[in-house]
């Protein structure tokens, strides 16, 4: 399915907004792609991001399922509009161990007040990667309550 | 509903659990209050935990959540056991916005190999509270794969 | 929580939309408990209702919490507005057994565009309600789409 | 993804365990497709299985994607097994109207006692499909409970 943005700087916008979020800051994660109606984040693995067993924490995992799916769908929203994650559904389908970890986010079905996005994380080690998580989410398109993205 | 922990130090585990979590600790979250079937979390707002809007991150708001309606669960399964997320849905209600957050989470079904759990997310400001986010998960009781709860 | 319907009617409006829905019809559901911000369907079991173990199916049964809760928010609705399930969660708590089923829904949150409501579902059999589902979902608000409840 | 099954006779087992479902011959669905971790499920529109605005039931959606998500895991699972959906979620992406509606399951994700699995739902109306849901699920693997598939 091929997207059409409707924001030519849709890349751009995606960076910029991701650069003010200052917990992605914190865990370290950067964005590796922009595509319309599709984003990659990654985040290398660091010890302070684990739950007890030693794995990524789930918080961690779905905070960059969350933002591949959310700036997905922000590529091809409307300029000045903002994204906000309306509900979120997360699927853990192994242990989350690697090196680093990349999330893909695409765009399921754009809408005119709702998106629905679907994210994927893969642990990477070795070069190989495994699928991690999986989620289905609904994003809404925020206009004129002061905020944008 | 009044539930019957099968391990007698079922607060003591939440408690060492819990401090075995980096991530948490990360957060500066701790354990507020742990009863059967229920386990209070608290975090304290920190900038750097932040999404583009100057929110809570929805990914804290998850990992809050998560924990609360986990170690819900944890608190009524058997000794030697682990608890792992299965699968998490979060609405998120209102920005999270406040001086500190509390999280709660409860047992709506304890299972054999499943555990049905809710966790809601409160903002906490000027001394009212704010519900910000719900979310219902199944946990998985996981026994005899080297990790233990 | 006390709610207050913006729809001086919202008990006939319930029931005019249900009467409306041919598929509650075919099950033989009916509306047994109106109020603001919650709404009770009663179904009889029916043999041509099941799955393959004899339980009443998973879909029927997301069919009641479904329209519980979507109509708990319909409660709250401005005149004139329908309502619509953007996304539902529900987990299965035990199978659905029984001489009849109560599903409940009540508002977790309204909003101008969005409610989440939950609904829960309960067989009852020889006088004891016994909690078969629990569901939270999204409601979409539809206003000037020709459509309405 | 390629999945080898446990089961050689998986398609027969599918096919079989899809008749002794009451509530799905009640609405007149079948399986139009079985392969390894996929199956199809199509359903002809019919007036009695709409909600109040002329769509497909909801409820209708759903028990269609369960099925086809369900059985897609079942072909997986070993002999002796049932399949019990734990939970499901399912975003509703478009108003469900056409001549017939097929469910395409597909397995995410295998496992010893739980199956992560998708679905999604299209309405065919002259000739082209639209996509009307989608559905991410957990499915359980029940064994030595009485009840097989």
């Amino acid at each position: 399915m091929a997207f059409e943005p409707l924001d030519p700087s849709f890349a751009a916008r995606v960076h910029r907004s991701f650069a003010r979020q200052p917990f992605l800051a914190s865990l370290g994660a950067r964005v590796t792609r922009v595509e319309p109606g599709e984003v990659e984040i990654e985040l290398p693995f660091r010890a302070d991001l684990t739950q007890q067993h030693g794995y990524l924490h789930a918080g961690v995992v779905t905070t960059l399922a969350d933002n591949a799916a959310g700036y997905a769908s922000l590529t091809l929203m409307p300029p000045g509009a903002a994204v906000l994650t309306a509900e979120l559904k997360l699927n853990l389908l192994a242990p989350a161990r690697g090196e680093r970890f990349l999330a893909r986010g695409r765009v399921v079905k754009p809408g005119r007040t709702l998106f629905v996005a679907a994210g994927d994380v893969f642990a990477v080690e070795g070069g190989s990667e495994r699928h991690v998580a999986t989620m289905l989410a609904t994003m809404a398109v925020v206009e004129g309550r002061g905020i944008s993205d």
